[in-house]
């Protein structure tokens, strides 16, 4: 089995200046990663003929896949296109699918299509147009001397669903790529260092066609094992197994597997055991409602919420009494409880769920510092307030929040 | 004055398989944009001696300052320190000064200081050694006809400290750099394509120095308008009389400079007017409310909201009437103004407002399919709804709703 090597070429002057990270890399060698092809460079250029044909050159000789993102949006500084086209000696003509798939796109927001659109509509001759779905800017497939070249818009979630529903799957079938196979296991409320130490014999153990990464983002951990073979069935077999016995080390912190996020296997047990849930959220300002209803069919589910932000709204939209308001203060024990177990009854829910907390950077005390959170779930049988203590970042504050709440609500639907 | 050009390379095979973002060639990229040093280009190499050879005579020929930062770790950081040596046809020495800084780092901390320690004060003869005053391995400045090489380790912090500490007023004196400014002028509501056809007379009138980029995010286009030169009071004025001319063409679409973002913009109107604002929210579920929110400081304009996703709950907890919701269903204008002016009402706000509508990918029908969202601004005196037809994205809708609400709510606090 040979080697299939990439090279990752971003063009922008946005990246240049430092005005965005470019992000776009990234994803694109994990994903590559993931069918068994190896990144051996990433190179960010600026919107310019020469930088970017010099690095098709280098591109070309050092890497059998090359992948080009950027400079494809329909407005002056695109020139990637006629780069392109020069690079190949070839020219550029008018496709008219591509015409009609930016006037499927415009018919039903009922815009017009413009002289600049319209030059959208020009691709290299004797590419493979891939058609973008969800925007104006078409995909490239070309080839020569046995080298793949990709041009795909800098956007990116136009980006990445041309990646995964076009060019991975073709680069699979061009280069016969070995047999990988990915496990991603999701844990939650575990740090990174402690997860590690818990499995370091297991991972030591591991043989080498075997590898392990660990993916962390606020409040989770994700294992990723890696494997590559030639017997697809027998590589599923040894990581079944092995699998087996590291859930055996670290299965209650695991959530889920494979693309499950936290609010959606939260969402899939309250669907399997006919239950719903509502969140009445301080501190976490509607993010909460927001992780289960960016999820399709959410309404199955996640009746809804209540963001109660000032004292004011808490005791006329929750039901929060105004004693304990004044007796204990927002960021409490008594409070979180009283939000939790109102929103449950006003929305008719079996779960209701609550935050309440000094998200920062400002408003800590020093007896109730920046970071102080109390959560609370609340189901009728019972009611349980927990206390977070955190960091001094508003946003990370937020997440670590949201996935110890969403984590509880796991726990007590699997207890 | 000439121009300055950088290479930024970044080393670590941790990059190339996706499994970290390399934010320290943007963060290194940004600062060299402030004093007038251009990027010309980003590469990023695995922890491979041929790899990192080639990188270097690439940039050689390119730039003439090289700032490579190095692979986690003493280990890694070797292969780059051999690699430099037998780049520069030097050898490694012993610098005791360095080894004085380990241990003065690690007295403190009880830690011994090892032999991979040691080998770290192993610097290239000639160079300049950049005391690490937070970590083990220094940072070297190295000079070659005329072109400035710097290896800085890969620990972002330490990586930042000897930058803004050490390396930037270096290279200020080393190269005398000229003057850059950049202008960001926000849009919203306005497709790129139809701005970039509004400003085409005036963007291909702009002189050679100064340079405009079209930064797009769902429902807003950034535009950066770019200008470098000797004299940096003369540069500011000729920018701001462009600025105003692109204004006078634009003006109605542009919500803001900066670093400002569409939610800060209307809180800082609502704070100003002395006004609050509650959202009442069915297909953007709680997005709104998250993007006020995010914001330290939301809660002086920001009282709160509802997310109602099922019928019932906006009859329950919005008072909107079962009968409308009967006659019109949940997504439609009367219904979206009932949420507006309720929500208004029960949170005792200055504004209230709302969405309804079918986020996809389910749930259309063909007289509401999916992307038919309606959205209402109450004040009390006047309630406007406007219907939008989006996209079939769920998550898009979500965006370009947010967008075109607050954009509706900033326009009402300007007239």
């Amino acid at each position: 089995m040979k080697e299939v090597f990439a090279e990752v070429i971003t063009i922008g002057d946005e990246i240049l200046y430092g005005q965005i990270v470019d992000t776009n890399s990234q994803w694109i060698s994990a994903e590559l990663d993931k069918i068994g092809i190896r990144t051996a460079r990433q190179t960010s250029v600026g919107d310019s003929r020469q930088a970017i044909f010099s690095a098709l050159q280098a591109a070309e000789a050092l890497a059998q896949v090359i992948i080009i993102t950027g400079g494809l949006g329909p407005t002056k500084d695109d020139i990637t296109k006629h780069t392109l086209a020069e690079y190949f000696g070839s020219e550029l003509v008018f496709d008219p699918t591509v015409l009609e798939n930016i006037e499927r796109l415009f018919k039903p927001r009922g815009r017009e299509v413009t002289e600049t659109n319209r030059q959208q509509a020009y691709v290299l001759a004797g590419c493979k147009v891939l058609q973008n779905s969800i925007g104006t800017a078409p995909g490239m497939w070309l080839e020569r001397n046995g080298k793949v070249f990709i041009s795909l818009p800098g956007v990116p979630h136009e980006m990445k669903k041309l990646m995964s529903e076009q060019v991975l799957p073709a680069l699979q079938t061009h280069f016969q790529t070995p047999h990988v196979i990915h496990y991603f296991i999701k844990t939650i409320n575990i740090p990174e260092s402690t997860l590690s130490d818990l499995i370091q014999q297991w991972e030591l153990a591991l043989p080498a066609h075997l590898k392990l990464a660990y993916l962390p983002r606020p409040g989770q951990v994700r294992l990723r094992l890696t494997g590559i073979g030639a017997d697809k069935e027998a590589l599923q077999a040894e990581m079944n197994q092995q699998v087996e016995q590291l859930l055996s080390i670290i299965g209650k912190y695991v959530y889920g597997y494979g693309e499950e996020e936290i609010e959606t296997k939260v969402g899939a047990l309250l669907l399997q055991q006919g239950k719903t849930i509502a969140v009445a959220e301080s501190c976490t300002g509607g993010y909460i409602a927001h992780q289960f209803t960016q999820h399709a069919g959410a309404s199955r589910y996640f009746l809804g919420g209540i963001v109660a932000y000032s004292n004011q709204v808490k005791i006329a939209q929750l039901g929060v009494s105004a004693e304990t308001l004044a007796q204990y203060g927002a960021v409490s024990e008594p409070v979180a409880r009283q939000m939790a177990e109102n929103v449950r009854l006003r929305y008719e829910a079996s779960i209701g769920i609550s935050t309440t907390g000094i998200a920062g950077p400002d408003g800590g005390t020093p007896e109730k510092p920046v970071g102080t959170v109390w959560i609370a779930y609340a189901d009728g049988n019972q009611t349980i307030a927990k206390k977070l203590t955190l960091t001094q970042e508003r946003m990370l504050n937020i997440m670590l929040t949201t996935n110890a709440l969403l984590d509880l609500v796991r726990q007590q639907l699997c207890s």
